[in-house]
Parts: C-alpha cells; structure tokens; sequence
C-alpha cells in the first residue's frame, strides 16, 4: 500500500532545481522538493568574522528562516517578536556545518560566504532542502568570485553535499516526509552525506517514542539511497552554464 | 531623451500579479514591478487584538520585511538584530493604513487578517508595489473567507487602493524609479490613491534639497496617473477565478 | 464659526521659543505651539558614525520621544519596552531629515550633531512643533560651534527650516490641530518647508476616508501659510543673542 | 573656607517646587535642588500589577530616567540601547520603596499610582531630588484622587518624605552635593527620611576609599538636618491649593 | 595503546551521582562525568503553558547553561548578553525531548516539571551527562510529588534514559570525549538511549571531515554499550532512600 | 530567646570557605553561610573595557546571578526572559565596587579580572555572602597571576573586604538574617566593610516601616562585630597555600 501521495516508502518527491533565481546574489537558487520550497541564495561580502580576522582564510556562515505565510497557519515573524527561536538557531547551524564539509575556507582569502535559506512555503523536510539547495547555490557563488575576481583561482568544492528527512510513519520507514507524515511521525530523522557516501550529520529523534538500533539502519539506508539520487540531481541542475550573466574579470575586491 | 530602461518618464515598469503564488495562505500574489517583486500574502486568523476584543470588529494588520539576498548587497537579517529598524516600521505602518481604507472592519466580525510583503527582490518602489500586490491578496482573502464560512455574507472592498512611486531625477519628474534612479534621486515621493483618484497617502521627501510647489504638483499628477493604469492591471488579474481550490462552505469559525 | 479654542481655521497656536532651556547642549530650546511643549536640545560630539568615518564630512541625527507623563493617559516608557515603537522611529527619521536640509555637513568636520526633542506635554502636532523648535536650537549649537573652536570659520544655515500640522476635521481643513481636534480628524497632514516656501517633507494620511486633489491642495497652501509665520517668529526668536555664556575661543576639540 | 557655589559645609541649595508643571498627570511638579531639575509626576491608572489582582490593594511604581541633554556631555537613550542600565534601575528600584513607605496602598483600592521622575537637568543629587518632588506630586495626586472619585474617603500620607545626598569632599563632610563636588567626592551617601527624623533609606559607598564609623555619624547627622529643612520646604509648597481645576466628583473609576 | 586520562577507547570516566545536592528543588542531584560536573534539578510547579491549558494533562520543560566560570577560558554570560545562543538552545532542547520520552505527562495533572541543568565545571559531554543526571532528579521529583500529594498515586517512569558521548579522535572510535579530545575530534556524536537500548536521540556530525556508514555502526554501538553502564549506575544511585525529609502528606497544591 | 536555628541575636551563622572549588579559574571559591552557598570565582583575561585601553591600569568586574533552582520556588531564568532584572544589577555593581576598594588597579597592568558569584542554594544575605568569599577568590587569582607571570611582581590587597546583613525582626536587632527572618524583617541592611573596621558600604532600608537614629547606630555596631570574625575567618582559610597546582611561571600574557 502506498502513501497518501502515491510515492513508495523510499521514493523522494518531485526535487527541482531553478538557478539565478534572483539577480543581485552570486548564487540564488530556489529548491523544491514537493511542496516544500526553499529559496537558496549565497552572496560573498570581503572580510571575515572577528576571531577570524588576520587567518588569511574565508568563512562560510548560514541562517534559515520562514516567511509567516509559509505554513499552514501563519507563524510569528521572528524579527518582531525580536528574538531566534531555537529551533531556527539548530537549522540555521546545521545548514553552515554541512556545507563548512566541501569548501576550502583557506583557499578563499578573507571573504565570506553568506547562505541564506528562506522557506517559501513549507510541506516537510525544509532544513534538508535547504541543504540541498544550497549546495547548488554555493557551486554557483564560486564560479561567480572566481568570475569576478575575488579568487585569483578557480576553485571546485571538495565534495558535493545534500540532505534528506526519513521517519517511522505507522510502523513503516518512510523517505522524504511531507507535513502530513511528519506531523505524525514516530521517528523524524534528517541526514546529510556527500555523493560518496560518507556521512556529514545525522539527527534523529523519537517523538515519544523511542527506536530500535534495527530502525536506525533501516532508516539510515533508506536516506543514504536518497541523497545518491539527490546528488545526480544537483550535477544535472549545475551542468547548464552559469544562470547570469558573469562579471567582466577585474582586480580583487582585496586590493 | 528617454530613461536607462528605455521608458518615457511618466510610464510604468512592466507590471505582473501571480496569483495563488503559495498554498496555505487565503491569499497570496507575487506582484512585479519590473526587477522588484514582492510577494504578498494575505492569512485569516480568529481572533483580534487585544484591544479591539468584545467590539465585535475585525482587525487588518501588516508587515513588511526584505530577505536578506533581495538587496544589491546583502542586508543584515532583522531578526538575527533582534529588532525591526525604523524603515521596516514605517512601510509596515503604511500598508496597514493603506488597505484598511477599503474594507468594512465592522463586516469582519473579529477575525484579523495579517498581510505579509516579504521583498524577494529590490529594485525600487518596493514598498507601493506591496500595497497595489496586497490589494488583490487582500480581494481574494475575502473571497476565500466568505467560502469557508468565517464571513457569512460575501463581501466586497470599497475601492481600490494601489500605490508608485514618483521622483524628481536629473531636474525631471519620472514616475516609479527603479533602484538606479532611485539612489540618486532629488526629491522622491509615495502616493496610495484610490481607482476614484482620491488619494490615501502623500510622504513626500526633498533628498538633501527642497521642492517647489509646482513640483509637487506635476509629481501628484504624474503618480494619479499611474495609479490609474494600475487600478486597472488589478481588476484585470482579478478577473479570473480565485486560483486555487476553495474550501467547502462550513461553519463559521466564530462558532 | 471658529474653533474650540477661538482660532480660525488658518491660525496657529500661540507659539513661543524658550532659548538656553538647559544649561550643558550647545543648544536647548523649548517650544510651544499652544499646550504642546517640546524641549529641543542639540548637542555637539566630536566623530562620526562608522559608516562617514574618513569622509572628512560631519553628520546630524535625531531622536524623539514623549515622557509617559506628556499624554492624556500615562504612555508607557520605551526604555522599559525596550524597544522604540514605529512612530517613534518615523519621527525621528523626519527630524533629522528635515534639519539636514538645511545644513551643511561637509563644513562640520568629523563632528555629530545630535538633536534630541522630547515631548514635555503633548497636545497635537508634536513632531512638526519638534522640528520648528530644533532648527532653533541647531542655530544656536552653530554659533556654539564657533566660538568653543570647533568650527574654525562660522558657519549659517542655508535656509530655515519649520513644520506644522494641517488637517480636515468636519469637513473643514485646519491648520496646526490640537489633540481635541487631532483624534477626530479625517484627514492628518504634516508638511515641512523652508522660509523660501519650498517643500521638504509631506505627509498626509486618510484617517479612515481619501481626499480629493484640490483637498490636497487647500491643505498645502494652508500648512505653507503657516510656515510662513513660523519662520517669522524663529527670526525673532534668533535676533537676541545667544542665551548663555559663550566658551572662550579655544582650539579645535580635533587637534 | 566655603565651598565653590559659596555655600557652607551642611547649607542645601536653593530649592523650588512649581507644582501643576504639566496638564496631564494628577500630580506634577518641577523640584529643582540648585542646577538640578527633576520633573516628577505622579499618573493614576485603574488596575494593579498581576501578582497582586484581587488583593483589593493598590500599588505605587516609579521609574526614573534622564534626558539625553541633561548631563554635562550627553548621554546615550536607554530606549535606543534596548534596555534600562543598572544605576537607573537602581534608582527607579529607590524612589518606589522611598514612596511606598508614606502611603496606606490598602486605601487605594485596586488602582495604581505611577510616579515618573524624568531629569531634564542634571547637577547632582538627581535621585534625592526625585524622591522630594514625587512626595510632593503624589500628595496632590491624592487630592485628585478624592476629586475625582476614585477614592471615596480623603486620604493622607502617614508621613513626609524627602532624600539629600551627603558626602565627604577633601576631607570635609558636605551637604548636597553638586555635580562638581559628587566626581570627586571621596565617599557618596544618600539617606530618604521622614519630616519625624525616623530613616527610611540609607546608602553609602566609599568611592575608591573606605570610611570611619564616626564620619558615618556625621554624615547622618548632616543628612538628617537638611532633610528636615526639605520637609519644611515641601509644606510650604504644599500649603498653595490644588493648581490645576480639580475634576467635578464623578462615579468611581472601579465601578 | 591508552588515552591521555589512561582509559581503554571503550571505557566511561568515573561517574558520581550525588544526590540532594541542593535544598529547595523536589529533585536534585550534582552528576560528574570526570571532570564534568552538571547540577541538575527538577522543580515542581503547579499549571502548565497557556498552550497546554484545560489539557488535563502535564507538561516537563528544561533549561541547560554553564557557569562563566565553568569553562577553561571564562565564557559571558548570556543573560548579559541578553539572549540565549543557538548552542544552549539547542541543548535545552534535547534534554526535555529525551525525558519527555520517559514520563507518562497525562498522570501529572496540569503540573510542569521544570529540569534546570547549570554545568559548574565543563570537561566534555556536558549534555548528555546533564540527560543522564536529571533522569535521577526527576526519579526524584515524582517520589517527592506523590508524598506532597500533588500526586494522588505514586507514578514511576516508563524507562531509564542516559547519555554519552562517542567520537572519532585520531582515526579511533572513543567513547565519553574529555574536552582535551573533543576539541580535536574528527566526529562527535550524542546518542540517548533508555535501558532497553532502544534509541531517544542521536545526533553526529563531522567537524570538517566526513564519516563512513561502518564509523557510524561502531561508534553507536560503543554509545549503547556506554550508556547500558550509565543506566545501572543510576540504578545504584536510586537504590538509595529519597535524600531529603519527604513532605507529610498534604491536599494536592491543584485544591 | 534565641533565634529559631538556635543562635543569639549577635551570632553569625556557621561560615566555611572551601578555596579551590573549580578547576578552571584563577580563583574559586564555595562560601556558605549556613544554608547560603555562594560559588564564587576569580577569572584573569587580559585587556580591559573599551574606556580604560591605554590607560595602563587593570579592571575588576563582578556579575552576580542565582540559578533558578536556589530559591525556595524555582525562579525564571534571566538568559531566558532576555534581560537582568534591577535587583541582580544592583547586586553586581555592589559586589564590584566592594572590591575594588582593596586592590591597586594600577598594578595589575592592562588585565581584567571578572568576578562570578553564582548562588547555588540562597537562605538570605546573598549578596553579602557573595563578598565575602570573592575576596578570598580574588587572593587567590592575585597569588596566580603572579605564579602565571601575568604580574612581573607579587600584589597583596590593601586591606580585607567582607559584608554581613543585619536587620530588625519583631523589633530586635539581629546579624546575619536567614531567609525566613528576612522575609518578615522591619528593616533591612547590608554593610561592608575592612579587616580594620572602616566602612566600604552601607544600605539600609525600611521594609513598610521606619527605623530612628539609635536602631541605625545598633545595626551598625552589630554589622562591624559580625565582619570582624569574618574577616578572621578569611585569614584563617587563606592560611592555607593555594589550592591547586600554580602554573610553571612564563612570560607576561601581555608580551
């Protein structure tokens, strides 16, 4: 028996990629995997942090949010009740980790790298879209600061970097969850690996209820074979050229 | 001589309303006026403020907001500030004010509806082309209240409100100054007006020089106009029908 | 038929400039325009903020607020909120607006002028009575200015710079409303000018209903009539000298 | 040898009370201790804090803050920084207890006076100054408050309150001390006592220095006789009627 | 060959439940894990949040923070700062979701257990030393809340929950990470598990390198063998009677 | 009649310093005063606040703070509600200028020293707990700083600092109040004071009540018998050498 959206258990939703979705970043990208959709954007300012400052190396730093219009029933805008709720806080960490995985912060002098994931509308799954997305995003940004002259050298990023959710909905491990199975969810699991396999985080928690280490596998399975597909996804989305129209070469934002 | 874009000074960007743009919220439209787009949602809540509670009125509120990525550079993230700025206070003020002039808060009952303009991209006037988008998220938020049966009788919006901007660039009058001539503009001005010409809002501001009283006439005049055109690109997207499903007719959620 | 308080409809309040209010700013006046007394102070410090560091320019900043007990009913304070409210934002962004119209920043050096109008007693049209009142005061920090050695050549205002309220009550547009009038007006208008007649700032808001053009304009011709006065008197207000005791000539608090 | 304004060792500075000073709150006054000016009012408000609803008790605050132009180089706005700094606290924390020790809040009923003790100049012994002037807005408020009927029965304070600040200064123990004397005091005192001579308040800090048992005693001494000139001057003041036109009786604002 | 503290990869630090530690709290015991050192309290107070209001049932909360003085280099306190960091949100929330998995909430009645974990002293793995402590000081709390009467019947928990930490230091999998190896470890992982060895949480990520399916198997597998130790250890630690006197019983605090 | 825990009315409480009680700081010291127990330490980092750079001299700061579980009901968490209340301000600022009375800023070189007083169980006279054994930490962080090199020459304090409470209950006058005397106390008042019997701080208030001349003298004479056995106390545990194993000494952190 299939699920309510006609997907088998290990079956991802519907994932697609559309690059240069805004102007102004070096990448920008808007991911939707169903009915979740994350707008990626990564944009390269010079200088670093100040415990940074003086290492001749970049840094990569990430914040996620949602538009109050983005779920079912309208949420709280955080800048007005003026503080991060912890729950941002975890995802917007999760999100700079991942990605800190597959780029050589010493390679890029003393910029940084701004991600910013802002959740369009929100149907389950929204930190690992926004991973996902936000790999691409990335991909993009690098091509742009060698374009523009930020970096003397081309650089590639090390590894490529997606995520997925997993669960334990009515007994059964179930891949990709939309807002209505993660709202009953036994176990929520999210993991983010490389193309290779390796893996970069896992978390995953028992909502009221606790899980057997065979459930452990089984999910961790279920998600490494997701994130396989999700990361020939994102070549296929980055084989088309730059979205934009690249900057003529000029001398380093440094000098 | 005719402006960077091509325009005469008294034409409009090329304007656009997406309907139905997100799922969840009774209305939601992606409004473009050239490069800016913002997305305006408009969400039904039960319920008021406080004090308005036991009046038997509704309430209409708004928020503006830019992400981060939506700027020329990035701009820092209000929340992660942990307080709205004094820009984001006045443009969330002035749309509030701006649509409550077209609805009947008596015929609400006490029901609030939230409108959100969240700036995906900024090229000028974003703050008139979120009261002309919310205008027609706000039309279809009333078409969806009374289906659900939080509004017992169908209702209608009084007038029209829409808004542009209008500035003096170079010593001439240009009507909805995208951000290049935005930046250097010597007097710029917001006019919300009614599809009557009546007009809801004036701010006018000289930027480090002052205007003479017959400029502010040709720029009243120049922004009427717009907003003239305007009204009219409104109905014609509202002419089509509400875009997404509509709920069943159900009990109202006052009971 | 007149008003509450006997004036015609395009008469202002009695107004009254107190110079030397407070013994430490540069400047320091209270103003009235009837029962509302704002106490305006401009106050000198050497630097700039981070962002004009280095230009060799100076700056002008303001800020507003009302004491709790300026009200009808006690306000709360905003420094127990902590945090400013929009209108207190608004507010204080015109006033520093409207002043730096008048000045020339390049001429100041590396030094801030801060302008601080707080509202001993409220009784409508606080914000243009505020901004009537600084430009009193910021004459007078100038003077200061050159005599401490700050300014090494005296410096004058490019032109004066005064507000006031204009509004429809009863269908009838009023210059400079009180509170009593303020809170059932139809219409609430606040416009800033120069002694030349030229505009610098307009604000004018439907309060529940829109307004036609020629209210529009009935409206402005009334508020820059009354700025016209207001200018008058400011002149006569300056032509005494200044108010307290000048500093000895010194060096520049620069070297 | 005198001191610097001429004063003797244990002589107060001229004092002033302008009673009715604003429109709005049940008691104002304007109390100035020499250059230091505090404007005190005291706000009647129906209701009581949370923690002591249905007790059939009233309750007094009060807060306590200074204007950015008050002092000699102008201080930062604690609205503005967010949040309110210690030493206001501390002082806010002072003037309540001071207040609350003179007044039967079993007799109020369930309504709160709110006391707002704002420097608008600063020249030493501001929180004493407060505390003398709040007595003398508060008494009037009760007078405003039988008045009006908020208070069936008349009601008196139990006592008189007033505060001065003492100090050791070179050597020599001083009364009410200026700004001048206060920076370079080598210990700072401040006592809130009763026109009895019974104390209500003492606090005493060696600034960068410790002092002797006996230099306490002194110190209360002096504290303790000019407090007894001060509660002459507040009868005195008191003596006047009532400045404002008091309210017709009305029904109680609890019923 | 052994690690620095001279244990096997495999092995826990010396673990010490000290129970009792403070007063006030129904439950409270001080747990060290080595050099970690974390007090744990469960707090009892009757009502649960406005969300969870007429539920009937119960609700636990916790809230995790270190000590300036807790760490190697003083860290600032975020009450200071005025905000909670993402890392403290974070942990907090993982220490009430893991006990959240224990307690039967309807059995309570509309009372909050609130779990407060302050680490005195911080040698690596301060969260899940702070888990494994407060199961034993909310083991505590319920025996405390039956003899109370809060509890009209005695309620124990449905399982043990505990946690440790596991990490890859040097290419080894090792088990309970001093901060000597934590700092330098190549994967840090969380695991809270009952004494079934069923699985609460699990949290692992890569700092700046990635990890293969197998590391993960076998550092879980060296986390479940840890915390089958941690649960027996508790088990000893409650062997004991409750450490304080217990209340005579009384009415339930909810009559 | 003895008090209800036995003692005379002159009589302290058991007190016990245990030096040593952190591993990390420089300083740390568990004060308890019966059932007070007051954490305090001693941190040295080098550099000091924003407006003393360049000055030469060094810097105390104390921050004081309980954990919510210290109180008879558990109390919020200040991180939590996002700012420090007035009380724990006051506290702070007592604590700090308490002890810089008996140090030499000037020889400590460019370095600050950051005092924590976490109070682990709180059975009144916190505060004065508090400065009591930080002055023991704070001869402990002097003995490693020079042990460290971070002083080039040994420094002793100038003199001891400790406090006492003392107040009137039922119209005696007694040291040293418990929480359930204080709670119910007339007056209450805090003293610190030297080793030689001067003053460093007085504050006295009168809780609903007032107290004369001679009950002021009483507690005085109280206060400084109950600080001289303090102070004996202090010496007796710093006869002691220090607690933990010095640094091998190394050049000055500030080269």
């Amino acid at each position: 028996m299939v699920r309510n959206d006609g997907r088998n258990d290990d079956e991802l939703r519907p994932v697609r990629f559309t690059r240069g979705y805004q102007l102004h970043p070096a990448g920008s990208v808007l991911v939707e995997f169903g009915g979740t959709k994350v707008l990626c954007a990564a944009s390269v300012t010079p200088g670093v942090p100040r415990w940074r400052k003086g290492s001749g190396s970049g840094w990569l730093t990430a914040e996620y949010a949602m538009l109050p219009s983005a779920t079912h029933t309208r949420s709280d805008r955080e800048a007005v009740r003026g503080k991060i709720g912890g729950r941002t806080h975890e995802i917007s960490r999760l999100i700079g980790r991942s990605l800190r995985a597959c780029i050589d912060l010493a390679a890029l002098g003393e910029n940084t790298i701004a991600i910013d994931c802002d959740v369009l509308q929100a149907d389950g799954g929204t930190r690992t879209a926004a991973v996902t997305g936000a790999y691409v995003a990335l991909a993009d940004a690098l091509t742009w600061m060698h374009a523009s002259g930020v970096l003397a050298h081309p650089q590639t990023l090390s590894c490529q970097i997606a995520g997925v959710s997993v669960g334990v909905v009515g007994g059964k491990v179930r891949l990709d969850l939309p807002y209505e199975e993660d709202s009953r969810a036994e176990v929520d699991m999210n993991v983010v690996a490389t193309d290779a396999g390796t893996i970069v985080e896992v978390q995953g928690t028992g909502e009221g209820a606790t899980f057997s280490r065979a459930t452990l596998n089984t999910m961790i399975d279920s998600a490494l074979a997701g994130i396989h597909v999700l990361t020939r996804l994102q070549r296929e989305a980055l084989a088309a050229p730059y979205p934009k129209q690249l900057p003529e070469p000029k001398k380093s934002v440094k000098n």
